[in-house]
């Protein structure tokens, strides 16, 4: 079971919903800062252990920062997101640059940045030569396809999946490079997404310290860092557990101290590249009901859509809901949880239990501190919600205003549009 | 069999793209303007019929400009949407406003502009009465819920649809406004989308009709007009038909003569809401392959990504697509055709066999034209691309400009950050 409570007292969040209006993001600082030192005990054994955070999940500086003075580096995808990591102060070998088809203006902003380049396929060595330069250190990401069972719906079956290279180009990648003349190799994967499954996820880490090894005997090369990925889960639901990082710290030790050292491989630094685990369950999207529909089903519309979180729309994803100033009244009323938008996918939540729910209450929507935000679009026109920080000291900070029409419209140029 | 050509020789193309810069969406208003010429013949036979274009489709104003001109009017679902018509001089009953879960403020704007208020809920009758007014023409949208089979996919069964009154409520608001001394109605329905099926969408027309009967049977009240919605599907695939427009309108007039005329309902005017079939086939989003890929599959990796056009990744829709200047190469190689987003359904096609493709090559995504653009996000930090118009006489304007960091960094106030 993991625990769906609120960082604040129902009082205190309709004094915030009051002063800023709904809807917004809420991210819990405190909570961020503890579960991040968590992780880091949990790998306290562990050699130059990295956390670099996937930025993708919760894009905002603010939240970099804290994520920073708590030791982690920056998992960045694009442009946009390494010029977030640089604004923050995340630099050179603190960030790892893990893209797919990329474009060079990327590759080279991130080799300017000084950050570890991750490779998605073996054409982009000649890619990278002729257009930019290789680095002085190199990684490369591993698809293992059909010889790794699993995968699950959000990230897709390896051999499906478009990313990295297979164990024969790895191979030949880091001999090339190697005959190129470069000498520091690390090698990274990602195959999972939102797993609370600890053996899978520790039979990743087997996977790739295999793999290490057998770079070591084939070809020399002691590769100085074994980036995990990402993909530790987060209990959406209630009745699910979270992933007890302790024991997951634990399993990779084992693996590393029965796989890694006696290969010789004893200064392996071990990397991985969270999102979701390090800040979703630290956010809140709180809303406002303002329709109560009763026709073929009950409905509850809220103030805010997809445009603020489209998880459930998109992967049909559960987001737990709490009603402020109700979480001991008994679910006893069946509702669809709807946004505006004329999408009929454009539901928080479908056929929930929840208590009796009046005009004017506030929903909380649980776990929307990673890929709530920064997935959300504009169609229909809607905007996207500012983003609200509980500091530790209980204070609150705006940490992102919310989106205007003069947004929506910056990139027309066309009379009588607000600008 | 629909023809999946282009509006411009290869040429012609690679000319614009060196000029412009790839990614971007082209717009055939040669094509767009034709097909609304057709719509308007086919309904000709109707007393004042109206085209309320689904402006969600694609929120462009010079798109809008174009189609007003054509003599249509807007169907708006948000106050981002009521402005852009605004902007464009489409104002009053040219303006239909459907929403659901609909905020005050939006209802309000919407009294402003004397737009058309389609109420989604019972409800709203007094929502508008409390917060703002009754207007003088009331329209409800009706939802006939398990009366009518069908519904798609896309759009959801009509019971499990957040949307619209069901019939005994849809009587009981018209009563309860002609109490209220509103003396102007009109009903709408929206119950299916992208539906190829002619017979589908003449029922519609059928039910509605109907329905428009037993209202002025049952409360005297002749309705003014009937909106059969949107939902006129286009062929994304070569082998579809597109809905023969004659013909759909043939076949509402029968319903029209054989069910209102005798009825007495003499006058009443057909409106339908498309945004799709308007608008779709006449865009194509142009990018250029930048990374071949051989792993577990063949990739070509294209400049574009979800930003750009998200319905394959969303709803695993099919999209033509043409490589320039290979129109008539056999198409003996099966690839994947990707994104760069880092999300494994980033991708345009799956399995697809086309020419060879050689880096550099131009790739044409067909039937852009409408929730392509508008429904782009910026997840990983990906910006949204430019559109441009190809002109009656062939030159091109640029109508929307690319999205820059400055625009994604908009809402954040951080420094050293581009603004």
């Amino acid at each position: 079971m993991s625990i769906k409570t609120l960082p604040l007292s129902s009082e205190r969040i309709k004094q915030i919903a009051q002063e800023y209006g709904t809807p917004f993001h809420l991210y819990d600082e405190a909570a961020i800062r503890k579960n991040a030192r968590q992780l880091f005990a949990a790998f306290s054994w562990a050699p130059k252990f990295r956390e670099y955070f996937a930025v993708k999940a919760l894009p905002n500086p603010y939240i970099l920062e804290i994520l920073k003075e708590e030791g982690c580096g920056a998992d960045c995808s694009s442009m946009a997101e390494l010029y977030l990591s640089e604004a923050v102060g995340i630099q050179g070998e603190n960030i790892c640059f893990t893209s797919n088809d990329t474009p060079i203006a990327e590759y080279r902003k991130a080799l300017e940045l000084g950050a570890i380049i991750n490779l998605d396929d073996i054409s982009h060595i000649d890619y990278l030569l002729d257009n930019a330069r290789l680095p002085e250190l190199i990684s490369f990401r591993y698809n293992p396809g059909p010889l790794r069972n699993g995968g699950n719906e959000i990230i897709g079956y390896p051999e499906q999946a478009k990313y990295g290279l297979t164990q024969e180009q790895l191979l030949e990648g880091i001999a090339r490079c190697k005959s190129l003349g470069t000498k520091r190799f690390g090698i990274h994967t990602m195959i999972v997404s939102n797993e609370l499954n600890c053996d899978y996820l520790a039979e990743t880490a087997q996977m790739m310290f295999n793999l290490a090894v057998k770079i070591k005997n084939q070809l020399g090369v002691s590769v100085e860092f074994i980036n995990l990925g990402g993909g530790i889960g987060i209990p959406y639901r209630p009745e699910q557990e979270a992933v007890d990082l302790q024991v997951f710290g634990n399993r990779v030790k084992e693996a590393y101290e029965s796989i890694l050292i006696p290969a010789g491989l004893t200064e392996v630094a071990i990397c991985i590249e969270s999102g979701r685990m390090m800040t979703g369950p630290y956010g809140y999207l709180v809303s406002t009901a303002i329709h109560y529909k009763d026709t073929y089903k009950n409905y509850i519309g809220l103030d805010s859509c997809m445009a603020d979180l489209m998880r459930p729309a998109l992967y049909g994803a559960y987001h737990h809901i709490t009603v402020v100033g109700k979480e001991n009244a008994p679910c006893d009323t069946m509702y669809d949880v709807t946004g505006s938008l004329c999408e009929n996918n454009d539901k928080f939540a479908i056929d929930r239990m929840l208590p009796h729910i009046d005009m004017g209450d506030l929903l909380v929507i649980h776990d929307s501190g990673a890929h709530g935000y920064s997935m959300g679009f504009n169609y229909n026109g809607k905007l996207r919600s500012k983003e609200l920080l509980l500091r530790e000291d209980g204070s609150i900070k705006q940490i992102r205003r919310a989106e205007t029409l003069a947004d929506y419209f910056a990139t027309l140029d066309y009379p009588h549009l607000a600008k």
